[in-house]
Parts: C-alpha cells; structure tokens; sequence
C-alpha cells in the first residue's frame, strides 16, 4: 500500500537496490508515521531522482526499504540562489522552507549593515531544507550555505546576475532581463539596505534592482513574491 | 520625534483633529511602546489616508492624540479577493498578514470538499489583518469574510473573474488575461480540490485555471505566489 510519505537518503537508488534505515529513519517511519512491512513510499536523494520503495524490515532501530521502480526523473531546480538577512529564527525557517518549495537551488543567509543578525544554525536549516524537499515533491535538495557579510559575497561576486529586491523603488514595475543564466535574488533585510550597500549593488554589472509593489513586505513575503517573478519569467513555471 | 508606529483608528482623520484612545491603544503606546507626550506616530482609518499625530495626553487608561497633517492619500488596494480554504491556525494566520501586505481587498475563508477546516475566528483573524496593515503601510484595512462553503459562494457568484489555482495543471505556465476589473484568487486546498470541485470551476465563466510550478506548494505559499503573479500583471505593482 503506498503512503504519501516521501523520504530524502544518502544512499544510491536503482530497480533493487536496498537502504537501510538509521535510527532516527526508524523512528520516523514506524515510530511515527505506523508504516509496517510492505507498506510504499517514495526516496529521493538529490542525484537519481524519485523511486518507490517498499518496507521490507521494520525495527525499533532500523530497517531495510527495497527498491523498485523510478516515479519521476532528477528534476533539478533552475540555477537561481536565494540570498535574504536571517532576523528572527521563526522567520528565517519559513524563509529557507518557501525557498525550496518555490525552487531555488541554493539558500544563501547573508549579515548586511542594517543587520544583527544572531548565529545562524545552517545544520538545523538544511533540515529544514529537507523537510521542504520531502514535502513539495522537489527531487534534489538545496543546499544552505553558511551566513556571510554580504560586502565578503559582492567582493568575489561569481559571473552571476542578481535581482536585488529594493524597497526604496516602491511604485516601479517589477521587470526583468529575459536573459536566462545563473540568477541570485537579494531580498532587503527589514531595516532596508544601507546606502552604501544600495550604491555598490546598483553600480554592478549584472544586478538588477525589483520593486516589490507599494507596501513593505516582510522578508518572507518578500522572498515568495520575489522567487514568483523570476520562477515565472525566466524558470521552471514557465 | 516621529516613531515609525502607525496605528488604526476608528475616528475621523484630518487637520487638527483629536482622536482619544481606548484602554488597549494606551496600554500599546505608552506601555508597551514607551511613547510619551509630544511623540509622534501615524494614524490610518481605512477612509482618509494616512496622518500625523502627536501624543497630547498619555494615561494608564487612556490618552490623546492630536493630528496635524496627512503623510499618504487614501490607497485602496485593487478590487481583489483571497479566498483560502483555512487548515491550521498558524498557517491561516500567515495566509492573513500575507493577503494584507500583497494587497487583497477582500479576505474569504472557505470550506471545501477536502477540508474539514475547525471554527475560524473571523474576529482574530480581523485583528492580524489589521496589524498587518500598519506593519506594511497599507491605508485601508482589507475585511475578513465568514467562513462560507465554496459551493455556496459560486452558487451565488458575482461578475467577477476568478483565477483558481490548481496543482492538477502543474507544468503549465501561469498565464493571466490582461482584463481590468473584480477579481478573486482561489488557493487550492492542501488536499486539492473534488472532481465536482474542479470540473464546476472550470465550466464557470470567468474562470482562468493557474498552475503555480512543478512543485507542490503550502497554501500560505501559493497564496503569496498567486498575488504577486496578478499584481504585476493586473494590479497595483504594475
């Protein structure tokens, strides 16, 4: 009987191939969700796409899923990073979650002047990443990078457009570029960009600045709204 | 000294006017928010825009705020509606303060086939959207609707176009008709919409269908996802 259950794993999957369960893997699976011996799901892990899977050991400490047929290809997300300003941690998580769903390839917490942003935990992030993965039917899994200053990213800015996300532009049209290509967006932490910050970043080859309509978005909206308009005009929804 | 808190009121707005406060509003900004005499604020009622105000007289149970002059006109949001079918607290919570920053006019929660949603609190959800409106500078507050069955909405559906958003149509690109005037959003429902559902909305006329990306998004997502997408084609991001 298959369940909805769809499991992110380390392992190589292929028509018989088997993976064994960690603990936590256990307890997740027939701790948690009550799966038994024969019970279905789905495995992704990020390089062979999705595969069904069958439960052919349960224990409380681990098991073994057998493998058997391919449901859907390796669909990589487009080559788009999201690059935001992590303030509170409920935010931050939500962040990192719509960023998967809405499919960015790679979540990228930047510190910039008008933030103080507390320690980021990328380990607990990525879970959250995976969990998104698990969730939105995403086949690969992104990648959250470590918290940098965001002037450290501009000094060694990779051949890379970027959507810079400007509340100081409110009232103009959001457009793009139709240039297809790696793509970052920068959302606006919530104090807003520094002037040297707005300065440098419009004075880039390749940066493109976005307005996000009349009122002033949270960080997380703005991170939606902003991922829609590329995803629509340049990525994987068009 | 101006405070960057703008606050809703019930009273009217203009010119040297004076708006007293109630218990709670006085417990917020002189409490809560350490305002004092002679501070200032911004003050909105939905009707004439947006002004300044000065603290008069600040008490424990309540106070005085005298208006001098108008900082922003009266900016309705387009005649748009959200409608959503509300789940979980937390997520019906966001789906309201996103409605508010993205711009709805209009808030309708409603029942689906699939959703077996608990009691809405049509009052709470009143309160975060005003919140919402003085966090994100709008200048009207949208209202939140009661609960209703679609079925019994469409039964007695107005002229209005209604862009339903269907994971059925993953894959293909989101397109929207360049036609002005009332519309609505429908989020699908997490667990998708009825056959009965589907099929009566797509023989509505009026109806586009939308499809919001190859992946599965929560419903406070594609609530975000579906407002940028008609705002910058059809609304007030343009």
């Amino acid at each position: 009987m298959a369940s909805d259950i769809r499991l992110y794993v380390d392992q190589p999957l292929g028509a018989g191939s088997t993976v064994p369960l960690s603990r936590e893997q256990a307890h997740y699976l027939f701790g948690v969700m009550r799966l038994g011996v024969g019970a279905g799901l789905r495995l992704f892990n990020g390089r062979d796409g999705e595969w069904v899977a069958e439960v052919a050991e349960a224990g409380k400490r681990g098991g073994v899923l057998a493998v058997s047929e391919q449901t859907a290809p390796l669909r990589p997300p487009p080559d788009l990073w999201l690059m935001f300003a992590p303030i509170k941690k409920a935010r931050t998580d939500f962040i990192v979650e719509k960023a998967v769903e809405m499919g960015a390839a790679r979540i990228v917490p930047v510190q910039t002047d008008f933030t103080n942003s507390e320690r980021v935990r990328t380990d607990r992030l990525q879970i959250h990443a995976i969990e998104a993965a698990e969730q939105c039917g995403a086949t690969v899994v992104p990648e959250v990078a470590e918290l940098a200053r965001l002037s450290t990213l501009l000094d060694r800015w990779p051949d890379r457009r970027l959507m810079f996300c400007d509340e100081g532009l409110a009232g103009t049209p959001p457009a793009l570029p139709d240039a297809p290509g790696p793509w970052a967006i920068l959302i606006g932490p919530e104090g807003g960009f520094s002037d040297a910050e707005r300065t440098r970043l419009q004075g880039m080859e390749g940066a493109h600045p976005v307005a996000l309509g009349p009122r002033i978005l949270r960080a997380d909206t703005a991170a939606v709204a902003a991922l829609t308009l590329w995803q629509a005009a340049l990525g994987d929804w068009r």
